[in-house]
This record gives C-alpha cells, sequence and structure tokens, in this order.
C-alpha cells in the first residue's frame, strides 16, 4: 500500500469538510429552523471560517441542493442494487418508493419544516426548480432504468413520459410524507405499497383501445402543464 | 314600505361590521402579510375597538375561516345558477372549475402568501382540517349536485366517494393556481378544461369491467388515506 499523493489528500480533506459543513447545516436547520439558521452560525459550529463554509457553499440555497444531490444519489444506488433481477413492474415501483422513504427517514422532521420554503416552484429550494435539475435528472432516470428492467410492453405514446409520470408519483408521495407524523412515516409506506400496483396496473392499461384517448390527453396534459423545462417553467402553453 | 323592527336593524349593522373587519382583514393579510397582521391592527384600519373584532372573530384563524366560509358561498351559488339546464358531465366539472377560479381570482396574491400556513392538514387553515370542515363539506355538496344532473350511469363502488374525489381534484387545481403566476391565472384556467373532459370520461370508463379492480383500489386508497374525517385525519389505516 502507497500513501496517496498529496493531491488525493488534499481531496479527501476536502471532501471532508464539505460534509461537516452539510451534516452541520441539516443539523442546523432542524433544530432551529431553515429561516433562522445563518451561514455564519452553520460555520462555528462546523469549527471552519466563514469564508471556507462559502468557499464550499455558495449560500444556504445550496446547501440544500447539496442534500437533494446526496440523498438522490443514495436513492438511486439502494434501489438500483435492490430492484436487480426483479422484473414485475409493480415490484420495481414499489422498491424504488419504499428506498426513497428509507433514504429520507432521518430527514422527515428537517424537511417536514423546510418544505414551506421549498413548495413554491419559482423558489430554488422546489424540486421543480431549475436549480433543482440535476437531482431530479437523475431520479427520473432512475426510473426509467425501473421501466426499462420489465417484460411490460408500454404504449408508444406515453414511453417518452412515463419516467417523468413515475418521478411526479414520487413527489405526490413526498407531499404526504411531509405531513405523516406517525412513527417512522408508517401511513406513507402504507401509501406507497397500495399505489405502486396500482401504477403498473396503469401502465398495462394504457395499452386497451377504448383508453388510447384517455392516455394521450394525460400526456399531453403532463407534458403541458407538469413537466418542467430547464429553465424551470412548464412548458409553453399551445398557442391559444 | 315599512320601517325596518329594531332587531333586524341591529343584525344589518352587525353584518355590515362584521363584513367590514374581514375585508379588512383580507386587505392586511395581502398587503402586509398573513404573519404580520395582528388583530389589533385590523381592528383599528377597520374602525372598530380590538373588543368589537375579537367580538366577531376569536382570532386570525378565524378570520381564514371566514373568508373560507364567504368563497364556498359564492362558489356553490354562482355554480349553480351556471350548471342549471346543462347536462353534458364534461361541461358541469368545467363549470364548478371555472367558478371557482373566478371567485377566487381577487384573492389571488392574498391565498399566495398565506398559503405557506394552509399546506400542513394539522394547521386550522389548511381545507383538510376539522376546523375548514363546513367549508370543505359545503363545496363537496355541490360537487354532488354537479353529479346528479347528469344522465350518466356510475359505477356503485365510487358512486358515494365521487363528489370527494372531485372536490379532491378541485384542490389539485388549487394548489397549481397557487403558484400560478400568469395574467388572471391563466394557464390554472386552461388546466381546468383541459381536466374537466378527461375527469368525465375516467367517471365513464369506470363501468368498463376491465378496469373494475382499478377502480376498487382507487376508491379504497381515497377512503383509507386521503378523506379527512371530522377531526381532521384520514380515516384510521387497516389493521396491519
Amino acid at each position: 500500500m502507497t500513501e496517496p499523493p498529496a493531491a488525493g489528500r488534499a481531496r479527501a480533506r476536502s471532501e471532508h469538510t464539505r460534509s461537516a459543513i452539510l451534516e452541520t447545516a441539516l443539523r442546523l436547520f432542524a433544530e432551529r429552523g431553515y429561516d433562522k439558521t445563518t451561514m455564519r452560525a452553520i460555520a462555528a459550529e462546523a469549527g471552519v471560517s466563514v469564508g471556507n463554509a462559502y468557499y464550499y457553499f455558495d449560500s444556504k440555497d445550496h446547501l440544500i441542493q447539496g442534500f437533494y444531490s446526496r440523498m438522490t444519489t443514495e436513492h438511486v444506488a439502494l434501489t438500483r442494487e435492490r430492484i436487480a433481477g426483479e422484473t414485475d413492474l409493480a415490484a420495481r415501483v414499489g422498491i424504488a418508493l419504499e428506498c426513497w422513504l428509507e433514504v429520507a427517514e432521518p430527514y422527515h422532521r428537517f424537511a417536514g419544516q423546510f418544505f414551506r420554503n421549498a413548495a413554491d416552484p419559482s423558489s430554488p429550494l422546489s424540486p421543480f426548480s431549475h436549480e433543482s435539475a440535476p437531482a431530479r435528472l437523475e431520479d427520473t432516470a432512475l426510473y426509467r432504468e425501473v421501466l426499462a428492467g420489465t417484460s411490460l410492453r408500454i404504449a408508444p405514446e406515453i414511453a417518452d413520459i412515463l419516467p417523468e409520470m413515475l418521478w411526479l408519483h414520487q413527489m405526490a408521495l413526498v407531499l404526504y410524507w411531509v405531513y405523516d407524523r406517525t412513527p417512522g412515516q408508517r401511513r406513507t409506506r402504507e401509501l406507497a405499497k397500495r399505489t405502486a400496483p396500482m401504477v403498473a396496473r396503469i401502465v398495462t392499461l394504457s395499452r386497451y383501445k377504448v383508453l388510447r384517448p384517455l392516455v394521450r390527453q394525460a400526456e399531453a396534459l403532463v407534458r403541458d402543464f407538469l413537466i418542467i423545462d430547464e429553465g424551470g417553467n412548464p412548458a409553453p402553453p399551445d398557442p391559444a
């Protein structure tokens, strides 16, 4: 075993500092509230200078993006591990949701109080914002994998938009989770278990001829009103 | 024309005062924010004593209930007027949504900033709360009328819960509306126009045999996880 080069050691130290600042920030947000926690207080608690804290995170908002990014990476890794070998769509969707709830559980108290800042799509803290695009796209890509690993034939009209729809379904669950006061967010876990087979059933049913017009309308609706483009805005409406 | 009796005059004066306090409160909430507006300031601006303001409204939260109640009454009256003679379900649902948007438009700025307080179902300000039950039940009953006035046969499994489902659909639209920054909330109006026929289509399709299991699951899901009982809580889950 050779000693890592100086650059490697510096990088490791830098990642350690970055992580320490993020951990401290999340703890203080949970304890004092997001609005009342200053970068100065975060730096002091993390044992770094204010300048150093700003070197890693330009603002408090960037700390939230760091949090999203970490959660998403954990969610993707855990889901990939657990869906391997599973080909049933309902099971795969259920696993993806379950993994999100598992990864998010330690942050429930924190998420609950900071959601006030996040529900507005024009806030950089919103999961729909331009700033949150990297985490959103990573999680949407995960749902593409969830769909790809089944033998199910998917209606061509919704093949493109389905990963986004599954991500929106996850967001609806997150909204429920934020206000879930049962221990370990048990109710949201039950809800996920119940909705996963329904989502799979809807995907299956979307091939039936009688449902095609509705599927086409739903697809257009999601595309026109819900999917956020790179600039953080829903796609423009058709000219009236 | 005879002079109204003293009791009638007193009642009219009392209603006038109540209404003046409510108007003033809504204006101040919009201008200064809900959290920063005190009952003292509302009373001063409305030209009544603080004691008098508290005589009509026990707290700021009660003012919001007064606001909900007034909006709902206006929504019900306007919708009833406009659906008369219309038997197409899509048209009837569309009218109900359009009327809500029309009645709510003057309060958009206000609703946007106070929604922060309302998104939590345990807050008395939430449309799902125990305190908001009267307005919620009145609006749900309106959707019962919307459904009753069509010749459409409704699947027995969802006949009972359908008015609540339509109310939830309206709430989803309200959530979209709160963050809609287009002039006159044009995008939300378009969204309502697009979803109304889809809702009607789903109601129609729910009679198809192939869809029955999904309809039954959706009905149970709404009942177990979304409908709020008298105490402001979702119905208890089945014992695990």
